[in-house]
């Protein structure tokens, strides 16, 4: 694995026919533009960057998770630094090639249901005014909401549909982000919906930011992305609540996920609930942390031994008939581990509601295996 | 890693001279005799195998695990069955060579702990009967209780100290176990503690099995292994509240066991509670495993922010001083992952009580930086 950058990399188109060579890139035609894909990390290249007619889209990188709120400001920062929320949703980068908006996933797809759906998540006439004044902009963007086709959303936060927060600017070939008072100006301008800021804190008085982060928890927000002013080290922090809202949404998912993926959560839950004074409310979550655990993997079973599957449906909005279709295909494209079933396709005059189900082939197979007394090695 | 066989393997002695030559077995002298152990899986041979003085001592092999109870009988078993309460303890094999009884463990290492013990687990003038009239036995057995040097022992099933309980025997370079009923004859005879036998089943009626399966469970035992009465498979099935013991026992280690470790108990919990009937009892047990997946971190963060390390206290009790030092010397021996430091030791007129702490470092270490706030790439 190449070493985990902390900015955005770029890399030379040059170094794009190499990864093609080596098949760590993918050439495909995308709106009647070449389009070359890093499908995997090469040579120091991140996985998801991508190049189309010459640009380069740089790979948005990992961002760095710290535990300990205090402490990990005062290491990550000297200075005061911004906090603004981060949202629960997909990554996708959105940017202008000719005439086409082109949004690309976090792992440099193409995104059909973004690309459907641009028209309703933010104007793109004011979109198409930046990138007429800044041809070079990459927009970075979370999309959110109970409508995400890629991820169960619980939380109604962000409405039964979806609504996209742009929480950076990027700009072809360019290994960095624009400094956060910079971003936040220009997209007010062209009014491109972007993450909400939480404030500007320093590491000498973080009561107010602890403050904000109860807040987030209490309204069933995901946590805070904290960004120096302009270049550097960005950490993220989530609030205690959304942890055990992802073990409540994946607990069906005992036999597949990693179990880091459940211990983690608890151990960020616990101290995130102490550092933030929460500790009065551990006893009721343990109840509630319990609960998903054991339920979660309760009703799996009994979906496979009423002969169905293990899976979990989703409702999404698209405005094109062609569109549920790419998403469909999308979704299950080259997938090992997901089938992706239609289950209905309704017009209600502005979009399909657009009703599929994701099987989780892993945990069926596991479970199946399991109820038919399978002898394990363990 | 080698191919994983149902039976006992004894690799031929040549094959030990071969291993040690590619470092996959070592050369020690214990009791004056020459001792070697495979260190590693190698060339179809398990780690464990043991040969001393001429002796192959087979490894005592996995045994393969069911979580369905009826479906996994229906698999293992055509013919009836019999089923032995399997004991929560430490693996042992203890056979004579010269003068000398020898206990090894599970991965081939003489055992100080049982060494030192053995007059106290059992009668050692009827074992040294019993390999007089079968030189060539190989006990295999599992010492269990509160005293246990390895593992954390919260259920009083056994006691303050310990007990041992044989459950088969092997011959010296033979792949195979004595039949059961010819076993529990032989070991009666010679007054040989050996493992409660709850019956002798068949596939085509097991409420009986079920029901000594939950009277296991209510008494804290860890559920039962299945045996042909001769050659096959053999497979074990654990009790529902087993599963929730292990993780009290090992919550503070969220940070360092693997999470399957948690998420498989889990799963086999809620998968035996239904089979046996016991649905009922889904909601009070939740609330359990929530309690002790949080308490046991929130315990292991207040003990490092107060200075401490990760940790575990055992008490046992040894007759020598010599035995006291082996087996902290054994404990930690080429350990990278746990210190042990003696805390006291204490002659009450028959036996030496020495306490000590097991540290786990990888958990103390993440620990301390996670609070410090290292920013942490997930």
């Amino acid at each position: 694995m190449t070493r985990i950058k902390r900015y955005p990399v770029a890399p030379q188109p040059e170094q794009f026919q190499a990864a093609l060579a080596a098949r760590a890139a993918e050439r495909r035609s995308e709106d009647g533009y070449v389009f070359y894909r890093l499908r995997t990390d090469f040579h120091g290249m991140p996985r998801g960057a991508v190049m189309m007619e010459g640009h380069v889209v740089p790979a948005y990188p990992s961002v760095a998770r710290v535990f300990a709120l205090a402490a990990g400001v005062r290491q990550a920062f000297r200075e005061p630094f911004y906090a603004e929320e981060k949202i629960d949703g997909y990554n996708v980068r959105i940017f202008r090639v000719g005439e086409a908006l082109v949004p690309v996933t976090r792992s440099g797809v193409v995104c059909p249901f973004t690309r459907d759906r641009l028209p309703d998540l933010l104007d793109t006439q004011a979109l198409n005014s930046l990138f007429d004044a800044h041809p070079d902009l990459v927009l970075c963007a979370e999309v959110a909401g109970k409508g995400n086709p890629y991820m169960p959303t619980l939380i109604d936060r962000w409405g039964e549909d979806v609504q996209l927060f742009c929480f950076d600017l990027m700009r072809f070939g360019e290994q960095r982000f624009l400094p956060v008072a910079e971003r936040r100006t220009v997209l007010e301008r062209y009014d491109i919906p972007q993450t909400p800021l939480l404030g500007r804190y320093s590491r000498d008085d973080l009561t107010p930011l602890g403050e904000a982060l109860l807040r987030l928890d209490s309204e069933g927000a995901e946590g805070a992305v904290l960004k120096p002013p302009a270049d550097g080290l960005r950490v993220k922090y989530v609030t205690p609540s959304i942890n055990l809202t992802d073990i409540v949404s994946d607990a069906a998912l005992e036999l597949e996920l990693p179990g880091e993926f459940f211990t983690h959560r608890i151990v960020r839950m616990v101290m995130a609930l102490r550092e933030l004074g929460q500790r009065a409310r551990l006893d009721g979550l343990a109840g509630e942390l319990g609960e998903a655990l054991i339920q979660g993997f309760n009703q799996a079973l009994d979906d496979v031994e009423h002969g169905e599957r293990v899976g979990r449906t989703f409702r999404v909005r698209l405005r094109h008939a062609s569109s549920c279709d790419a998403l469909l295909a999308h979704l299950g494209y080259r997938s090992s581990t997901i089938d992706v079933v239609e289950q209905s396709r309704r017009w209600d005059g502005s979009h399909y509601e657009l009703t599929f189900r994701k099987i989780f082939r892993k945990s069926s197979d596991r479970l199946r295996t399991l109820l038919g007394g399978g002898p394990v090695f363990d």
